[in-house]
């Protein structure tokens, strides 16, 4: 189908749209589920097989492969310079339980499919290039999820990495020795010199603006609450209105808000309330109790403290008032200028028409971010869906994305 | 402790306050639970208890006993007028299974002692005066609540009435047959004249007011829906407000303006959504599907119909647009003129300051309302608390619906 020349200074070096492609599916072959898509969760038989197919393309590349101690996975092609740290290209092979062909899998073929464009063509660059994947990074099995490259970062400690336990009682550290995927190196003594995390956008923006790539600025900020309303239950008929301490009403009021609180802010905003519980649950019976979440996003720190103290201001004025706990706060994360910019440059020089996007969701590439220059290339995936057996891309948006990485990194690593 | 005197045209004929107070927790002795409450739940051993004794004490006024085909037990205290229908008071014997002492049994030891109380002068009114109690008010046990007036009524056909079935597989009309309930009349078929029903208000209105007594002056209507939004589910950070179709969303708005609707016809008005299911209900993903219930209640059957209409124009401006549907409808009910006259002018002449209520709870009142004059005599519970073993009220309280009751009947059956 599409095969795409780039110049640099050392030589053509180009992605191979079907050696892409085909090798994608090849992958998710390996924990196909029968409605089309991938159940390859972290340290299982599956993952371990996923690993190993990995490794086994990779050495025919002549890479060396290093493992840590929390299971990330790394494949090293050799620069000329062994001054230079190496441009690190990487996302996850673990899946969802019921997961998609390529959430994760995407970035590490991405990476894969540029160490071949480079073999290919015999080209090395100055700086090492790494392909990796993290492990768990979906945490379904094991939480934290983005556990491995939370480790590698230091935000994760390795003992509580590899004590990990999943609900079944499985314990992680166990699992990696069991898969024979415990290695010998300390997580994050491993030097990056720049990190690149090609991945499906897992959301609407690209495809209904018909974008076929979008360079990820950052991250937005997430704020997590715990919401409970406490009113009284009494009976339906016989309360006046006036006499009422109605949770319902309260946790009403303060869902509406909770909404307007990002349409103020909009595009970049976010606000969701996904859990609403209610007790007693009975017709004829006034609420008395709430529990409920709240999930504030936003890309800049000091918007998202705004959306904050208007969280508050708004439950002050509530009867009966809500208590609100914050119990997460994930800071908005700026990738690098040099990539961001980079990405870009390239991306626009290839005619794509590059946007610029925030990630709404958390990705490896936030904890590595903390540690190295990062950056992320996005492209569209059907309706924006993931997490989900349908999740769909198109060859055209796949080559796209590694076009736009390989350009990259040959600015990068040069 | 009281002991008021009411003159009649017969002879002076007064309310024993010690005897009632003592026959009531006599009674309530019969089904007593640790916690200070009742458990006489209709058609058990307990149940039968409670009867048998009531049948005692009447036994020994003279009255004749008259049981119908579904257990509703009638004690006659004759008059001397053979033309007349009879002046009937009464209320329920059954309780909830964590029910308190008054909550129905109060009405029959009212009617109770007004017979003790015209029987210790020998007066004997024109008409008769019997006193009722309903089989299977409360519906704990046999759907639906105020089974024995609804078959009275002929609102609930014998049939469906003796049909009935309880969780565990019992049947209304073989539990019965089983207590020694099951007599000959057919429901329906015995004449009243006027009927009293004294009641605890079971909500906080006289509380409030520190008022000694309700007169009621009707039932309000109620009107029940079940609501269904759906919306789309989507991850709570990479779907942008403005392609949102969040259900959670729409369930806030909806839930306030049922509020509203109700306050904006205070005092009388009443909306409440007991029930919120919401889907998946994941802290991190908009909500796709909302199930909840609304009531909305008025005493006015037009101004309900007006308050229906408001529901379905709101409903009508929301995204996603729930689904409503009205699965019960009670019109609102208005009591006899001539009973609630008699019964204000009575309790004004006792000086008790009487203020007019309308009831928020269903009655054996409300069916047998439809087949001969009714009216209802309200006192204060503490806190408005029913269907709870703390169930309280005061001596006073208690005394003076019975005098009030006795002033009616003096009136009426004269």
């Amino acid at each position: 189908m599409s095969s795409t020349s780039l110049s640099t200074s050392q030589a053509e070096v180009a992605i191979d749209g079907d050696r892409l492609w085909a090798t994608m599916h090849t992958l998710a072959e390996i924990g196909a589920t029968d409605a089309g898509g991938v159940a390859r969760v972290a340290l299982t038989d599956v993952d371990k097989a996923g690993r190993d197919q990995f490794i086994e393309w990779v050495t025919a590349l002549g890479c060396s492969v290093h493992i840590d101690r929390v299971g990330n996975l790394f494949a090293r092609y050799e620069g000329t310079d062994p001054s230079r740290a190496p441009v690190v290209i990487g996302s996850h092979l673990d899946s969802q339980p019921t997961g998609g062909k390529y959430d994760g899998a995407y970035g590490v073929m991405v990476g894969l499919e540029v160490l071949r464009a480079l073999h290919a063509d015999g080209v090395r660059l100055a700086a090492p290039v790494e392909v990796v994947s993290w492990t768990n990074e979906e945490g379904a099995r094991f939480p934290p999820a983005m556990l491995g490259s939370g480790v590698f970062s230091g935000d994760i400690s390795l003992e509580a990495g590899l004590g990990s336990t999943s609900m079944q009682g499985d314990v992680l550290g166990e699992e990696l020795l069991r898969i024979g995927y415990s290695g010998p190196e300390m997580p994050g003594e491993r030097p990056i010199g720049y990190y690149l995390e090609p991945h499906i956008e897992q959301g609407p923006i690209l495809e209904e603006g018909d974008h076929t790539i979008g360079i990820v600025t950052g991250v937005q900020g997430v704020r997590w609450y715990d919401v409970r309303i406490t009113g009284q239950e009494a009976h339906a008929g016989t309360t006046p209105m006036e006499r009422r301490s109605d949770a319902m009403v309260s946790a009403a009021r303060l869902i509406t808000e909770v909404d307007n609180i990002a349409r103020r802010r909009a595009p970049a905003g976010r606000s969701t309330v996904g859990v609403v519980e209610v007790e007693p649950g009975s017709r004829n019976t006034i609420v008395g109790t709430v529990r409920m979440t709240v999930d504030l996003r936003h890309p800049d720190a000091d918007v998202l403290a705004e959306m904050d103290a208007e969280l508050h201001d708004f439950v002050s004025t509530l009867h009966p008032q809500p208590q609100v706990q914050q119990i997460w706060y994930s800071a908005p994360i700026e990738f690098d200028t040099e990539i961001v910019n980079a990405l870009r440059s390239a991306a626009t020089e290839q005619g794509k028409a590059p946007v610029d996007i925030t990630s709404g969701a958390g990705h490896d590439a936030c904890y590595i971010s903390k540690v190295a220059p990062t950056g992320m290339v996005f492209i569209p995936c059907a309706d924006g869906l993931s997490h989900n057996e349908a999740e769909a891309i198109t060859y055209e948006h796949a080559v796209a994305g590694a076009e736009v990485t390989l350009a990259g990194v040959l600015r990068l690593g040069s």
